[in-house]
């Protein structure tokens, strides 16, 4: 089943939805002119669909494995990522002078979604890797630098990140394991780590470990942790390859999906490492990092759905059943059926241009260093990664259905869109977490980045032609800023995750309201899809936050037991 | 991970909200008194705890295989079989002159809830084997009746569907296999079908197969359908094994679950069978029974639910993670997790009480052939069947993301509840077909059915403390089947899923009332908790209900790319 890059959608969105002239209007992107970016774009979605979209099925099906403590991955992957590599695609917002291309994020996130369509497995290396370009990038000394970005940039090493360990999850202050200050200024490393995704790696020539430890001398809790980068190999000063590190994988999870991407237990027993930023600054170090990441996770979520969206379509143009209400025989003429495809697009359209919009602001950031940009960013951030991880499996979900019994079959491949994406939710902190993230720190500023939002978006909605239910779901989400705002730690826990949902539906319209003012009758059409079969969750989720949790809080184990 | 039986639910929406009393009220059931409904469900329920659920695993990491045109089951399941087979669990509800139980439909459907969870893809065979009984019951000729139904319910023999060929799925008046009628009374069936669950099985003597089939002078499409059954060995008069028969399994499916049940290719090639029930009738002969299997369906799915709950819940109580709001670290006291373990049990308990319902009905319709129970009946079956399957899809999503990162890990077990349930919305119809015989065939009485309910509905709501919502929910339910019954074919196509779901929404509300005017605290809680939580998406699905479809409609597949 092929893939096809959603070049018209980007365009569009760039142009006429998230405002990226903006960012093209800055001194520090003045290259990402129109004609580069669609260069760009076209010649990434090209290598997306001719060399990575076919690793999609046998990534799954030959999964990697771990063959006497080396990683080995499934066929073609080497040479996917090899033309990565050769590409110049690793490092498409990295610094020119190590070797990138110094791309605003908003141009990398939209090729990092149509790998993700095309094979999510893979993907996971390169967004990794420029997670751990970015981390380097703000916190590593100039020697470190040096030594590793022109290495990460061109794809000679990959990255990883190791938060997780067994006890110590979404709780990440609760972790152990030990770094040890040597007297050349190295430290020694040892625990155990877990859900390391792709911790060893077949098809780079090292593998850069940023790991998280304590100090001996650090306070407990997550204010005494550090950062320190862990190579499996040492590198000499002059970037050859030195001695194996006291560092390796003891073992791969069994997945329910990405079975290509190798999720491996690691041991660390004293193995060298370099401090990354200040001592016990390793979490804020990290979380500058995460906060791109999760927007790289909630695009991870579109791509998946824009691929389960695409096999559902093609499928529902080719299989032909019973006769329709109009006589044709085609499924796709059965209104069930097309209300679901129009659903899904128009899903996959709202996510898709919040995430564009996401990384606007925080390219805007980046280039003016404005604190509203920031904050704006820091606002959308959780509501990309919970969106569009969520339309992730939503999407592959109802790609599953459209399919009918042929979607319960592995072959089809509609099911291993769903397997993919449902860890998507789960990690670079849970969806509950983003919207815990988004009533608490992200609404520390007294509702400022968002009372913003919902003035932008009133003023969408009172000018135009089909905002009027889009306008009353803004001023309810007013008044549940407001009544948020007013809420006590348990009050905003027990209403986040519905606080969150009811803000990206109403944000979603508001999308929608923007294409259907610059677009053609089609993209008229489908925000009216939009407003008729999504928005109207808004007023549910809303009623939802403002109920009392002591119906629920109340009920002990064994009320919950039938 | 042990699974405790909802007994406790059981025997209070029997006694409290279904009207099983009612039942045991008429002649034909005066048997199943409470004690002896009691004794079987809590027997019922011993059996599927200690002898099937601890085949769920092995039945998914061991699948069933094909050897030498032969189906090779995981390791336990014989046995586990043969342990229903002799506490007489199969024919719970077969006519006890062929050595069934004679209970009601009620109580074999609370005992395979019970296997749903314990065991999904084992609990398909023996949920199979009772089709076909309920279908030579009504349909078959006195011989066949003789010889086959002992050996059906005793757990001898086996028995199947054979409805779906590769060009007919939902359209089964597609359907190209033969029947050519023999000089003896039998017939030489000729063809292929798909999506044969245990078309094949290795620890019954014999299996059964009920086809669909064409004789030669049949008119085309649908009205052209006779049923014959099939059986692997041709059984002499006395009911010993004779020649093999001409049909075999082509090959097995590779499916996202249920990989301990065998989904087989079947070819036919004139393999003799004989007729049930009159020629060309066979779509409605298999309707009879599948009308029943519909709430099998919905009750796997709720079965499912149940066992992903019970599997959240303990891990929410032993997982150690973060310090809550109130001190505590078990991951049950965060809000966020509480509200979702919540809304599954308050999910499951409305889905169940529908189900239960619903069978008291077919009962009620059995012991007293009363029209209004048929059409009640008729009416709650394609509700139970897509709001169980998809409440067991949301509960299983909810139960893997309550795991955190583990949910993703196949040796949890949480995964495969997913994966196992994911074909409940499709087969059997799929939840769309469900939606369209609602609206349309189940519709066809002018909504006497519908409005019927609804009155019950409207007078719970008013007489209840917590009854204000769902009074509107039930108003606005009334005026969606006004509406309804006002649309042409595409109109009730288009709004049919919308619909069905908003209705399951209100009656789910109206189990909640009944269960808290009964009940204690808890159940008070628990309904306070579906009604905050689940009855506001009632009015998202009217509005979706009643939105043009031509916005949709008009989408071109080119529309349609982003």
């Amino acid at each position: 089943m092929p893939y096809t890059p959603p070049l018209r959608d980007f365009a569009f969105i760039l142009d006429h939805v998230a405002g990226f002239d903006q960012v093209r209007a800055t001194d520090r992107f003045a290259e990402a002119t129109p004609d580069m970016v669609q260069a760009i774009l076209s010649e990434g979605g090209r290598i997306c669909s001719e060399v990575i979209a076919p690793l999609r099925r046998p990534g799954d099906t030959t999964p990697t494995r771990l063959e006497n403590g080396a990683v080995v991955s499934p066929p073609g992957y080497a040479e996917g990522f090899g033309a990565l590599a050769t590409g110049g695609w690793i490092g498409i917002s990295a610094a020119p002078e190590f070797g990138g291309m110094g791309m605003p994020q908003t141009v990398s996130t939209a090729f990092y979604e149509m790998m993700s369509s095309a094979c999510l497995s893979l993907q996971m290396n390169p967004l990794l890797t420029q997670g751990q370009i970015e981390a380097l990038e703000h916190h590593a000394s100039d020697a470190i630098k040096a030594l590793y970005l022109p290495k990460l940039i061109s794809g000679e090493w990959s990255g990883t990140m190791n938060l997780t360990e067994p006890q110590a999850g979404t709780d990440v202050g609760a972790l152990r394991t030990k770094a040890e200050p040597q007297a050349d200024g190295s430290y020694h490393i040892s625990g155990q780590k877990i859900y390391i995704s792709w911790g060893d790696c077949d098809f780079t020539q090292n593998v850069c470990h940023l790991v998280l430890a304590r100090l001996p001398d650090a306070p407990a809790g997550s204010k005494g942790i550090s950062l320190f980068l862990v190579p499996k190999v040492i590198p000499n000063e002059d970037g050859s390859l030195g001695q194996p590190n006291s560092l390796r994988v003891v073992s791969l999870e069994h997945k329910l999906g990405i079975h290509g991407s190798p999720t491996c237990v690691m041991d660390y027993e004293g193995a060298t490492g370099w401090l990354v930023g200040a001592p016990n600054k390793g979490l804020a170090a990290m979380f500058t990092m995460m906060n791109n990441a999760r927007v790289g996770v909630g695009v991870q979520g579109i791509g998946v759905a824009e691929g389960a969206y695409q096999h559902a379509l093609t499928y529902a143009q080719d299989r032909k059943q019973g006769p329709t209400p109009k006589g044709a025989t085609a499924i796709i003429d059965h209104p069930d059926i097309r209300r679901q495809l129009a659903i899904m697009r128009a899903e996959i359209f709202a996510a898709r241009a919040i995430a564009m919009e996401n990384c606007v602001a925080i390219d805007m950031a980046t280039a003016t260093g404005g604190d509203e940009w920031s904050a704006r960013a820091g606002w959308l951030t959780p509501i990309t990664k919970a969106y569009g991880t969520e339309a992730g499996v939503t999407v592959s979900d109802m790609g599953i259905q459209i399919h009918g019994g042929m979607g319960f079959i592995e072959e089809t491949g509609a099911a291993q869109f769903l397997r993919d994406v449902r860890v998507t939710t789960i990690y670079e902190g849970t969806n509950a977490i983003q919207a815990l993230d988004l009533v608490g720190r992200k609404l520390g500023d007294g509702g400022k980045a968002a009372f913003a939002l919902l003035d932008e978006m009133s003023a969408t909605a009172s000018a135009a032609d089909m905002g009027a239910p889009v306008a009353d779901a803004v001023h309810a989400q007013r008044g549940a800023t407001e009544w948020m705002l007013g809420q006590g730690m348990e009050g905003r826990a027990a209403g986040a995750t519905a606080y969150l949902r009811a803000f990206a539906r109403v944000l979603g319209a508001d999308m929608h309201l923007r294409a259907a003012q610059a677009g053609d009758a089609a993209r008229v059409a489908l925000a009216q899809v939009y407003i008729d079969h999504l928005l109207p969750e808004h007023a549910a989720h809303l009623a939802a936050m403002r109920s009392d949790p002591a119906a629920y809080m109340g009920l002990s184990p064994e009320d919950l037991t039938a």
